[in-house]
C-alpha cells in the first residue's frame, strides 16, 4: 500500500497542485493523515517548493472546542489566523488540502454555534475564499480515511480504513498497474473534449427531470464557460482542484433557477448529515425545502448569507463514472460529487465566465455572478435522469439519457 | 495506562499551568503525542479554559524543512508565526508543551543551517522569550515518547515506547496508587522549604568539586533567590514550569565563575546530541572547551551570541532524587536535569534576583544578569559532587557531599 500512497502523493504534488520550482506550498491536513501529509511534503521538496508549511488541525481538538467554547468566543477569529492566511494570498504558493474527517463529526454540537463561527471566520477571511475561487494560486483536494469517516462508509468493517484507502485509490485513477500521472493527463484532455462540446452548443438554459422529483430549469450566464479536470491559475500554471474529477460545471444565471431539486446522497455540512432533501426554486431562489435527516443544518446553511439560497454551479456527470460505479457511498463531498450530477448553494466561479477573473465582483453580479460568501455541492444525479438543453435559438438538444451523457 | 495518562494530563493542567477560568490556553505539540495532548485539551476545558489553541508539528516535516530548504530561506520567519506568538503575550493565556522529540532529530543536518534558523527565529521573537523568562504568564513543560525517542533511550526493545512513558509518569510522580495532584503540592512545599535554607544563608559563591575533573567557582549575584518546583506568574497564579522537577535553582553574576565543569549526561541540542564535553570559565566566560562527540554543535551553542559563552542559571539536584534513581538517561534535558546540578550556558531567570521581574534589562544587567537570547542547561553532577558555599562574611558551609544535599 505504501507504494500506492506515493503514487498519490506524486499525484497530488504533479497534477493535482502542479507545484513550481521556488513556490511556497501549504498543506492543510489533520494529524490522523500523518503518512500521507508526510509523503506530499517529500515530494513537494522534490519538486522544488521553496518550503513546505503543514496547517495541522486535529477533529477531536476541533470537536471539543464547539462543545466548550462559548458563542461568543467561537465567533472570536485571532488576527494570526487571518494573517496566515493572508500570507498564502502574498507569495507565490500553492495549496493542498487533504481531507479525512467524519461526515458526521459534529452532529451533537449546538447548529448556531457552528453557524456563529463560520460566519465570524467567513467575515475576516471572505478574501481569501476569493483569491482561490478566481484560481490566483494554483489548489487541489486529496483525501485519506480517518478511522471514523472509514467506520461511516464501512460500518462494522475490521478493514474499514483499508477499504476506505483502496476506494480512494480507485476513485482518483491510482493503481499497481499504471502511471498515474499518465492517466491523469489523458483524463484531463477527455474532459475538456466534453467541455468544448458544451462550450460550442452555448446552451441558454439545461432542464433536468428524473422519476425521483426532480424536474428543475436552470438557466445559464450568458458567455458561460463549461470546466472541470485541469484548470489554469491566473498565473498560467496548470492543475487540477480535485482529485478525483469527473465533471463539467458552469455558472448558473443567479434568478433563472425554477422547480424543484431533490437530492440523491447526503450531504456533510458543518460536520452534519443532511439526508434525503429537497429544495424547491422560484426566480433562483429556494422558497420551500425538507429533508428526512439534518433539517436544521439545511435551514442554516440556507440561512448563511443572502447568496446562500441561490445557486452558483451546476455540474453534469454521467452515472457510469467510475466513482458511481463503485457502488461506494462516501459520504464526502469530493467523491461523491463526482459520482453525481450537483448544483452548488452559494457563490459562483468567475472563471465559469468569458473573462470572469478580470472582472470585479460588480462586472459579475450583473452578469447573473452568485457573490454569496459560502459555495456547499449537493448531489442530485441518479440513473433515471434526463437533460435537455435549449440554445440560443430555441433548439432543443438531449444532454443526458438514462443518467449518461450521450453528446 | 489511559488512566494514568488522565492523570498526566490533570498535573499537567492543574499543577503544571493551573489553568485559571477564562484563560485562553496555547499547547506546543506534535502529531505523535495526539493522545496526551487531547487529554490535555479537555482537562484545560474542564478547568474553564476560554478556548485551547493547539500548535501542532511533526518531527519528519521539521526534519525535511532543514534537509530541503537553502540557508536563505530558512532565515526567512513569517510574520504570521510571530503574529501567532504575540498573540500569545497580548490575552490573559498560558502555555503547555509537550516534548517528544528525538534527542538526535537532526544529526544529520548543516549546523550552520540549524544555527541560522534558530538565530533567525530568536531575533524576530524574542519578547516572547523574554515574557515568559518574565514568567508573565503561566506555563509548563511535560513529555510524552515519540518512538523515536523511545527508541533512544530503549534500544532494541520492542516495548520501549511503554517503557519510556512508563518512566516519564514514575519521573512525574504520576502513579496508580497516588494522588498526583496531592503529591506535588507536597513536593513543591518541601521544595520551597530547601529553597528558604538555602535563600537564608545568602551564599556570595559556590564551589563544585567532584573526581570527573568539575572544579568550578560560581560567583552569585547580591541579592539572589533560589527557587524551584513551584513560581508565581507575574498575575498571581501559582504554576509549576517543569514536570518533573526536583531542582533548586539561582542566578550566577555573569563575570564571576571560574573553573572546568566537565559533563555527565549527554546534551541534545538543536536535535543533536552533545556526549562527554568539558568547558572552562574565565572571569565568566568559556575560554575553553571540547568534546567526545558533538564537537561542532557545542560551538555552535557557545557561538549563538555573545552571552551564550556565559551561565544564567546554577541550579542543585540530589545525587539521590528520584529521576536520578531511576537510572533512565532521558537524552532529554527536563528529565536529566532533574537527575544533576546543572548549569545554563545563556540567559538568566529575572525572578533569580530581588524584584528582577520588575526591573528593566539595564538595570539587571548592571546586578550580573545574562541577557543572551538562549537558554541551554547542562548536566554535570555526580554521586561524588561536594559543593561548598562561602557566606557574605566568608564563612564556608559544605551543602553537597557525596553527591547528595546535606544543608
Amino acid at each position: 500500500m505504501s507504494n500506492l500512497l506515493e503514487k498519490y502523493a506524486e499525484l497530488a504534488v504533479k497534477i493535482g497542485a502542479n507545484v513550481q520550482k521556488d513556490q511556497i506550498v501549504f498543506i492543510n491536513s489533520t494529524v490522523d493523515c500523518a503518512e500521507l501529509t508526510r509523503l506530499i511534503v517529500k515530494k513537494a521538496y522534490n519538486a522544488g517548493a521553496k518550503s513546505v508549511i503543514v496547517n495541522w488541525a486535529d477533529d477531536a481538538v476541533t470537536k471539543m472546542g464547539y462543545q466548550y467554547r462559548s458563542l461568543e468566543t467561537l465567533s472570536e477569529v485571532p488576527d494570526f489566523l487571518v494573517e496566515r492566511v493572508k500570507y498564502i494570498t502574498e507569495v507565490d504558493s500553492c495549496v493542498i488540502s487533504i481531507v479525512s474527517g467524519s461526515p458526521d463529526l459534529l452532529k451533537d454540537i449546538d447548529p448556531m454555534k457552528l453557524q456563529k463561527a463560520n460566519q465570524a471566520m467567513s467575515a475576516k477571511v471572505d478574501f481569501y475564499r476569493t483569491f482561490m475561487m478566481k484560481n490566483s494560486a494554483q489548489w487541489t483536494i486529496v483525501a485519506y480515511p480517518s478511522k471514523e469517516w472509514a467506520n461511516k462508509v464501512f460500518p462494522n468493517d475490521k478493514k474499514s480504513e483499508e477499504k476506505l484507502l483502496k476506494a480512494i485509490l480507485d476513485g482518483s485513477r491510482v493503481k499497481e498497474t499504471n502511471d498515474p500521472i499518465k492517466a491523469w493527463k489523458e483524463h484531463i484532455a477527455a474532459l475538456a473534449k466534453n467541455n468544448k462540446t458544451l462550450n460550442d452548443y452555448n446552451f441558454r438554459k439545461l432542464n433536468f427531470k428524473n422519476s425521483l422529483g426532480t424536474e428543475l430549469e436552470v438557466g445559464l450566464v450568458e458567455g458561460h464557460i463549461w470546466a472541470g479536470g485541469g484548470e489554469k491559475s491566473i498565473k498560467g500554471h496548470d492543475f487540477a482542484p480535485n482529485i478525483p474529477t469527473e465533471e463539467a460545471f458552469t455558472m448558473p444565471s443567479k434568478f433563472m433557477t425554477q422547480g424543484k431539486v431533490v437530492s440523491t446522497k447526503p450531504l456533510s455540512y458543518n460536520g452534519n448529515l443532511i439526508v434525503d432533501f429537497f429544495l424547491e426554486f422560484k426566480d433562483g431562489k429556494v422558497v420551500n425545502f425538507g429533508a428526512k435527516e439534518g433539517l436544521e443544518t439545511l435551514k442554516n446553511l440556507l440561512e448563511f448569507d443572502e447568496g446562500a439560497k441561490y445557486i452558483g454551479e451546476v455540474a453534469l456527470i454521467s452515472h457510469n463514472s467510475p466513482i458511481s460505479q463503485s457502488n461506494v457511498l462516501f459520504y464526502n463531498t469530493l467523491f461523491d460529487e463526482n459520482a453525481s450530477c450537483h448544483l452548488a448553494l452559494g457563490a459562483a466561479y468567475p472563471m465559469n465566465i468569458k473573462n470572469g477573473t478580470m472582472m470585479s465582483q460588480d462586472e459579475l453580479i450583473k452578469k447573473g455572478y452568485n457573490a454569496s460568501k459560502t459555495h456547499v455541492d449537493f448531489m442530485f444525479g441518479s440513473a433515471c435522469m434526463e437533460i435537455m438543453g435549449t440554445t440560443s435559438d430555441g433548439e432543443k438538444v438531449q444532454i443526458f439519457k438514462n443518467g449518461n451523457f450521450i453528446l
